[in-house]
């Protein structure tokens, strides 16, 4: 048997804020059946991760892989490798068969073709919906719970900044601060997001940045007694902002700098004399380096779930035409929670 | 009895590089006996310290002491206080009597008035001469141990950039780091301390950071391997070459940025996708705060000295009128080691 495989490819290395003429649709043919010890599986996509990261797998610096250890850079015109959940079609790894619902790295593509290299496993749903595993309990999810609890190390009564506060690493770091009994504050793109961190999710406040025209002074505002940490997703002027309203030994976690991907002059230049002064620790992680909390962090955030402690943020597009879009508006913040693109009904 | 002291004071705040002309030198009568149940001390001035950071103190913005915890503002017109070491002439604290010696906080003065609120403690000189107790054995010393040991967490074999090199705090950095069997490279301001790091202090290897146009390609070249750890006393720059160079997991201790502290428009803007992509954590830090190491500093330090695989490097001006051109002098890089200005004969 054969289908026609659609997938999405990047058609020129990309500097600056993404276009979706900066990506291609593709379908070639793909045969559903696999050579004898190729130890490959082929999985049919059910839903597809959206993530800012991407973009910085998209830039020329990248496609000789510079950065190295943590960032891999995506070739011109091949598929485009993405968390997801999906179904096994064919297998020729003992480790799975067809029919086995799986979770890790697919490509932004209806199916994928995928070696049996420990970047997928089967996926137990734990009574959730599917989708839960691709942000929810996937990365972003993990980014929150171990950039927070692990990076951070936060106290009860702690007061805590977090940026791109409805994005899908965000609202949930805020939403384990209100459970650790932390002061939590967000900022978001709108009035929307910000009234949705106040009335669903539990903030404490919110604040449209796009309000603000000194966020120094809008920080001041909402932390009169200083930022013990903050979790970064944006860098640039937040974070230097954050720097100068923080308290001693404050910290920063430094999960994602979106507003620094889409314009390479655009920088953070914290005031160092408040960094020694105040003995602040900045800290870049990847929630990757973070599985020893792996288990904690499902069982946490499953209980929180059932009990409805948390609340879950998704986003979805559907069909994976979509992709190149729900990946542009990222950046334009027109996803609220956990952007996903779902290829096919599960 | 009655003495005339002379004692430095601020005449006016400064912004940008100091200058001799921003103090004066004053004279007061000073009785050299003390109130009854004043709980205080009178001592005559062996050695003050002349450190880089008495200028954070010295800014307008300073003198409502915004900076908290870290740094308090220096008044105009009034003595300023600086780490030394002193004979006490009078005392009405049951802790302290006439002739003792005693390290800590007194004044860029002939004599300080001080009191008994543990700032002072007497002093065992350890067979050591008494400067060695106001650099090497004092903040500037800890500031090296605990910032490297206690912040950059190092380990043998590990790749250790240090800026300021033959400073107060980075030559000791440098001698910790070579003990412990890392690759040092230094950065200094002259030939002279370049050949000094090299030849004396037992460098991997060193450079002149005024012949380099481009940090980012001098440090690719002394470490093609990347940096590890860098150890960060200048700030601006030098700091953004070294995020640049660093290999993942890398540390930047922020001990100073004598760069920043003489142009508040000259700010570090490190790259944020280096600092989450390689977990470059950045921590700031003050030496007081690790008074927990204090003693295993002063063994290590006393040991390594005495068997001389450490070297002491000292800088010494004489006279209390020289403390303004001494002060002045860091900022061009004028010292080399600890600068001190000696008061009185020991």
């Amino acid at each position: 048997m054969e289908v026609a495989n659609k997938y999405v490819t990047l058609k020129t290395h990309i500097e600056g804020a993404p276009k979706e003429s900066d990506f291609e649709l593709k379908t070639s043919p793909l045969a559903l059946s696999l050579d004898p010890s190729s130890d490959e599986i082929i999985v049919k996509n059910l839903y597809v991760s959206i993530d800012p990261y991407q973009l910085n797998r998209m830039k020329l610096y990248n496609s000789s892989q510079k950065m190295g250890a943590g960032l891999e850079g995506i070739t011109l015109g091949k598929e485009i490798k993405a968390y997801g959940v999906a179904e096994v079609v064919a297998s020729d790894n003992v480790e799975f068969e067809k029919g086995d619902v799986v979770v890790g790295f697919v490509t932004w593509a209806e199916y994928s073709k995928i070696r049996g290299n420990g970047m997928i496993r089967k996926l137990d749903p734990l009574g959730f919906p599917l989708s839960y595993h691709v942000g929810l309990f996937g990365y972003s999810g993990l980014a929150a719970y171990a950039g927070f609890f692990e990076i951070c190390k936060p106290k009860q009564g702690e007061k805590v900044f977090v940026s791109a506060a409805s994005g899908s690493v965000g609202n949930m770091v805020g939403q384990y601060a209100k459970l650790l009994g932390c002061y939590v504050v967000g900022c978001a793109g709108s009035k929307q997001k910000v009234e949705l961190l106040k009335e669903k999710l539990g903030f404490d406040d919110a604040f449209n940045y796009k309000g603000e025209t000194d966020l120094n002074s809008a920080l001041k505002r909402y932390f009169p007694d200083g930022i013990d940490i903050y979790f970064d997703n944006v860098g640039a002027e937040m974070l230097e902002a954050a720097v100068a309203n923080m308290n001693t030994y404050g910290r920063v976690a430094v999960c994602g700098a979106t507003s620094e991907y889409t314009d390479p002059g655009k920088r953070a230049a914290p005031n160092m004399l408040d960094v020694i002064y105040k003995r602040i620790k900045i800290q870049g992680f990847l929630a990757w380096d973070h599985m020893d909390v792996f288990e904690d962090f499902i069982s946490t955030t499953g209980n929180c779930l059932r009990s409805g402690q948390m609340l879950p943020l998704e986003d979805f597009s559907n069909g994976v035409e979509t992709i190149p879009s729900a990946f542009v508006g990222l950046f334009r913040g027109d996803n609220i929670g956990k952007k996903m693109v779902k290829i096919t009904e599960d």
